[in-house]
């Protein structure tokens, strides 16, 4: 039977240690999130996740989501139970402003929990996710009207939202979409097309859905120029603001996916469905990409979360599978065997997913606690630098750790031989569910070109060159420590090699744009290998700096972090040499065939 | 739709300009397969898995197995047809010596035309292909009236075969295992006990089928040395030979899978059936690997064939799907879009796959090579060097080229988005289909320890010392060559990783065996890169030499050549010296750990 704990020692560790939060309560929200507070949240959290969703995640796989004649869509026996809990714990509004019903907390608190939700059950917790970013859309985007109308009903979850981009012929490339918006006399749009993809967008756990749908007003500008975007609720709300009128969109079908059965993935129909504008004309891009940078990081954490629940089963069955002897002499000489982890393979897997679990928790906590600072803090420097690396590392936390996710479930499930690929032990539902976190919310291609074309130069390359300052001066000064400068050695290594190939970027891809392209996966990865390597040493900094003060029962628990991070920093980090290889190596050879000789 | 087209001019390519075939005309069979004999060949079993196997691909994804009430097994609509066809074809005993009614033709053609098989169809494939093992056994290991019994009925397929080694508590370490063997007065035995996914353990494919089973008969030692090998036919046989009455072996249930659902994979149950031994007693794993070694192969190359069909998947997409602007202009004006595979990081995946698949199958279908001349030459000297090469192989070929057949199943996928994730595409079924490779017939990790701790140090490491000296002297005597020069100077240097981590082994390993298992699954993937490497610079030689000698039309093939080989070696080779560096960091940090502190 599958098993899942909340990683909530680690938690707190990273946020009080290695993030030492305290020192940011000074940010609105953050005086109410003390170190007490933080493990009575995370606890409650830990609760919720293991209890209530966990349960469910074979169900929901089973299971999956029906959809009725009369296009009405169930979800599986169980979910509608478990989202309650979740909306009615408050949850969902954990960091949004009190005005509209939430707690206003840390948005880093709120990602901290969220790793316990999508571990659990990953498509459950995709419904309160795409509300999430409907909410953060509306937030910054709406009017002082569409705030009022739909926030508090969404905070409390009792309505929900979704994302309606995709259309059959357009995916990356929203500049091709034909949905269609026609003016009506009293402001209001009705939107025709067919959208595709859509996840949670139709189902019985809420009294309404607000869909948010990208479409292009008659008469707009070709390509991303003409796209705005629209409120499209399920139910259009009364004179009362209660859900009232049916509107003219509904769910042709739900999609046969190779995984996340539990979320309801449709083929959504409008046909004249009243829509209206949110943010102002052919702006719709904008408004949208909000909601998306919001999302990428949700998918990011997602990979996060499940290569954590995927770990934690291969190590309770590393442990229990008795298989062979130990290389170095029988380490169970009772039993009949010794268990397989014993075994260095067996370690190596468990110790490469363990050494990126931890440290992309990390990168991902640091993260959104940039987030928080640039969405509240005071001062303005601080807010534009936060700001700055938030921007810079949406992509490549998007894409290396959904990339990391679903290599990791791999692993996981690798080590439960051909019982991790029967459906019993729920490795492979681990793998089918990570699957889909490397393409949705922007191939991770795409996320390679975004951080290679558009992050990398923003503003004369300040983010970048902020962060490498910030990593080399974090080298600078702890290369004498004894400890520490195994990891900054390590550290300033991979460094470099991001260095040389940001400026090898500078020098070939400006006037040869395809260098660019044919570099940008390796060198999304190459800076992911950085930046968590970076978490590394700084983890171990914590570590170190806690077991001097004297660890007491934390003693074990820091000394791991070390032997881990060394892990990291002797086996992961060397692949940024490769990385940048294959960057230099340039765009010519792959360039050279015809399309008809592949 | 998903396409499929077996690639017949690679194919004769490589047996023809690479592996120069006819130059081993003295062997036995070989005089047969001309150059036109292996052009008819190769295109009558295209034709086969394109019109036959591969038509049913999704239907038995989507289909499966059934198994009834009585414990009878259906599989899916249409596969008893095409096995038919297959079966009739004479492909099963292809390179079967005539007196059992095969064709004794070379081993090396049908490996090439096994591979279009398994690409068509992979869960078909693998009733003959299991059948084929079987037939390897009973061929080495069996009596001559256990030949006489089984072989002619088998070669014919009317009658399939099984390998039931894995027990519910062991699979890699089947020292544990305890199905019983009880000797009759007869001769005979009783075996009992229960096996676990047993491929095509039961079906309605064939008239009998005739299961080797691993037991223990009473008394036997404990561990490895008390296991011996045993027939168990489904029907026993009567006196005229035909099948007679029912044997106590049934299905118990088939297990419900991450893929390969056409083939029926059983829990099988021995309740005293009757069983003839077969080799000696207590020699059973002995005739087990004969068995095994061929399968090894088999599913080494089912991770090609994977691949290649995803791969010609993703690039009929690629060139269809209208999406983004090429960097460096349209290349497409009046379109909306211009077709992906005008994108860098596109090509990027689908050159990965390529350079892989062409460089894989050479690999591939030179070790069958290795085993044509291991068994058939009369000269003792290129015998033993065969056998050498082919032994040293053998997890080589398994581990990494399915290790890169799913890799490589996946980065197809990504090629499709959001289309990949849904079953419609065939994408996500490739990528199911193809994780079991790594896994059956020995896990990965199990090659990777077969390899360091067994193949290595064999006769004072005489394998491998000899490939070096063929590598090395192959990259010495074209170091001068203008074209060629640029493959021996990458693969010299991989090469130098690889001779380096062997050394390294030697010097830290002996001492403290986990240092060979921390670096194992490293080292079997060095050794891979430098072996495809070798490939790919004797496939630029053949090319080379094609071009020198008037290419004709193949010259925009032969061309193509170069190119893919020129990637191989600028963006793949580089990942050498990574492997070597997490070899030579050793066990120590990751057996630090207590099982607790995971």
């Amino acid at each position: 039977m599958p098993t899942y704990k909340a990683p909530v020692a680690d938690t707190l560790f990273i946020l009080n240690d290695v993030l030492a939060l305290a020192r940011h309560n000074n940010l609105p929200g953050f005086a109410d999130a003390s170190a007490d507070m933080l493990e009575a949240i995370a606890g409650e959290a830990a609760r919720l996740a293991e209890e209530a969703l966990f349960p469910l995640n074979r169900v929901g796989d089973q299971e999956g989501c029906t959809r009725h004649d009369d296009g009405t869509v169930t979800v599986p026996k169980g979910f509608k139970e478990a989202y309650d809990l979740y909306r009615a714990g408050g949850w969902i509004g954990l960091a949004v402003p009190e005005e509209f019903g939430g707690q206003r907390l840390p948005y880093v608190l709120h990602t901290a929990v969220g790793e316990y939700m999508s571990s659990a059950n990953m498509s459950l917790m995709m419904y309160p996710g795409l509300t999430q970013g409907a909410i953060a859309a509306i937030l910054v985007h709406g009017s002082d009207e569409q705030k009022a109308a739909y926030l508090p009903k969404m905070v409390e979850g009792t309505w929900t939202g979704t994302m309606n981009l995709t259309e059959p012929h357009c995916g990356t490339d929203l500049g091709l979409l034909r949905t269609r918006a026609v003016p009506q006399a009293d402001g209001s749009y009705k939107i025709s097309g067919q959208k595709i993809f859509i996840s949670a967008g139709e189902h019985d756990m809420s009294e309404n859905i607000v869909h948010l749908v990208l479409a292009r007003i008659e008469g707009a500008p070709e390509g991303t120029k003409g796209i705005s975007l629209f409120i499209v609720p399920k139910f259009l709300l009364a004179d009362d603001g209660a859900p009232g009128a049916r509107n003219a969109v509904s769910c042709g079908a739900i999609e046969h996916k190779m995984g996340i059965h539990g979320n309801a993935t449709c083929v959504m129909n409008y046909d004249g469905a009243t829509g209206f504008l949110i943010g102002p004309e052919n702006k719709g891009l904008n408004a949208m990409f909000v909601m998306m940078n919001e999302a990428r990081l949700g998918v990011g954490l997602q990979g996060l979360s499940i290569a954590e629940a995927a770990y934690q089963n291969a190590v309770a069955y590393a442990r229990e599978r008795l298989q062979g002897r130990s290389l170095s002499g029988a380490k169970n000489p009772e039993g009949k065997a010794d268990p397989i982890i014993v075994h260095p393979d067996v370690r190596r897997a468990l110790m490469t997913i363990k050494a990126w679990a931890e440290g992309g928790r990390a990168f991902t906590l640091w993260t959104a606690l940039k987030s928080d600072i640039a969405h509240r803090s005071d001062d303005e420097t601080a807010r534009q630098a936060a700001d700055d690396t938030l921007s810079l590392m949406t992509p490549i936390l998007k894409g290396v750790l959904t990339d990391k996710g679903f290599e990791h479930a791999v692993m996981a499930q690798q080590i439960f031989g051909g019982h991790g690929y029967i459906e019993e032990h729920g490795m492979s539902q681990y793998v089918r569910d990570a699957r889909i976190a490397m393409i949705y919310e922007g191939a991770n291609g795409i996320q390679a070109l975004d951080l290679v074309g558009r992050k990398l130069g923003l503003n004369g390359g300040r983010a970048v060159m902020a962060l490498f300052k910030e990593i080399g001066d974090f080298c600078e000064e702890n290369r004498d420590d004894e400890t520490l400068s195994f990891f900054t050695r390590h550290l300033k290594k991979g460094l470099n090699d991001l260095q040389a190939s940001t400026m090898w970027f500078m020098q070939n891809a400006l006037a040869k744009p395809d260098n660019a392209g044919a570099g940008s996966t390796d060198y999304m990865h190459l800076f992911g290998l950085v930046v968590v390597g970076y978490m590394w040493a700084r983890i171990a900094k914590a570590a170190q700096a806690g077991l001097a003060a004297g660890a007491g029962e934390r003693e074990d628990f820091l000394r791991n972090k070390l032997v881990t991070g060394r892990f990291f920093m002797e086996r992961l980090m060397p692949e940024t040499a490769l990385r940048k290889a294959r960057i230099e190596a340039g765009a010519e050879t792959m360039m050279e065939l015809a399309a008809e000789a592949f």
